[in-house]
């Protein structure tokens, strides 16, 4: 696979921080990651400007502008050789002199290949780890992920998928993904100390003329009440949610509710970008 | 300057981390820092324990015996050709085949030139803004400095030399060293929240014989009442300050106890590690 680092294409394996980088030292990054269907960056404009944003709040000026990026998209796609890809955006504090002061970002974009479904939670649901925790800055898009790294072998031992992030009983999202509940015909999501995911925007568009949608702050103890529950993300799509500790959510199985938002997405993204490919032609 | 990564000596310049290190995607990294008196590393045995025990907390498996290290550390001394060094250790999370999970670490052991003194600071004291957080695993010195960087332009602008974090009404320590202050010849020191700085232990030694000392939970508004304050760091000794935000601390001059405390500090190191190396001949 190709990258987009500092300025120049070339293979991932070329590409390499220097170790005086900000994110090696210090902890000072952010990225974002989207993949495409159809061949077309999915939601493109959405991710942009949640980048956009991340960037400022972290003071890093983008070295692109969003017409330069895609560019750069559509060349490390041609490269790939391959139908789907995922792009990675990485961006750093940058070399600084002295471990502490910036200088100037440094802008990765890698290519990978899409990451593997899976099929065995869409049909059976996943289990997740309630864990204390909330996390600085949610609505940025920080490398921060200390705690899913530190704990990914111990999901593993209690077959966990991943973690629920809550806090003074207060819910807010999985460690790279939102959080949703059914109960009977509500749908409802956290609205605060979350980042604000593409997918859960889409899913609640797709989900409007469906079900009545409450955004507001999640207690932990509402999870006795909930009929369904699932997680958004770009390559989790819509993906049930059976267990969380000990708690097992509605009768234990996928909710139909849920399995209907999973199928409105997949017939979505089906066609994406193809309108797009046609008016390009 | 010469380090040290996986196994080899080399150039500091060569050495550089992969893009799928859990550095750079995930924030997962830790470090330490601490340099030499007469050559000889400042109370190596404690930055060692401290060094494992987080990284235990990460779960990142040590490559190097304490031994090893030092034989390591003697080294890379030799190849500085300079009288004192200090050394950065870093330990990340390493390269990743899925951005998640684990499987190997990556040590980097850095000598770099001491940092510039900063004798304003000492004689007139420094400045700090007060800023509402607190460090997650304060524990362990993870690589998390987001705030820091962030920052770092801000704190310039106001003349400020770093920020005190608080949370709830409680003090716990500056972005990269510890606080104290002084009420009368007490002296007063966080005991929660807080990285267990080597240099607060060596200081608290010296200020043993000399002063009461409380090590317990310290209130914001406790600074209304402290006669002095002052950091200690591996870089900073005993550095005075004199002002958090627009609250004055004592008089606004560096305190007549710090002062001492800082001259027991440079009497201590001036012949640190000097009966090892009689020793060692």
């Amino acid at each position: 696979m190709y990258c987009y680092f500092n300025g120049e294409l070339m293979p991932v394996e070329q590409a390499a921080f220097k170790t005086n980088d900000l994110s090696v030292l210090r902890g000072y990054g952010m990225f974002d990651y989207f993949r495409t269907y159809n061949g077309v960056p999915f939601q493109w404009d959405w991710y942009w400007q949640r980048f956009k944003n991340s960037a400022a709040t972290l003071r890093l000026p983008l070295p692109l502008t969003q017409t330069q990026t895609a560019d750069i998209l559509a060349e490390l796609y041609k490269l790939a050789q391959t139908p789907e890809v995922s792009y990675r955006f990485v961006l750093t504090g940058g070399y600084s002199p002295d471990s502490v002061n910036m200088v100037q970002p440094n802008l990765l974009i890698l290519t990978e290949n899409l990451p593997k479904d899976n099929p065995e939670g869409r049909t059976k649901g996943i289990k997740l780890l309630p864990y204390e925790f909330v996390r600085d800055m949610p609505e940025v898009k920080t490398t921060n992920y200390l705690h899913m790294v530190r704990l990914a072998q111990e999901m593993k031992s209690q077959n966990a998928a991943d973690l629920l992030y809550h806090k003074d009983g207060e819910i807010s999202e999985l460690t790279r993904s939102n959080f949703f509940i059914f109960k009977g015909d509500t749908l409802i999501t956290p609205d605060r100390n979350i980042l604000h995911g593409i997918t859960r925007r889409y899913v609640m568009e797709l989900a409007a003329p469906l079900f009545k949608i409450e955004v507001r702050p999640l207690k932990m103890e509402e999870l006795l009440e909930a009929d369904e529950a699932f997680t958004t993300s770009s390559t989790k799509w819509v993906m049930p949610i059976v267990q969380i500790g000990r708690q097992i959510i509605g009768n234990g199985l996928p909710g139909q509710r849920t399995l209907k938002l999973w199928q409105l997405f997949e017939e979505s993204v089906k066609n994406y970008g193809l309108a797009t490919l046609e008016t390009a032609r």
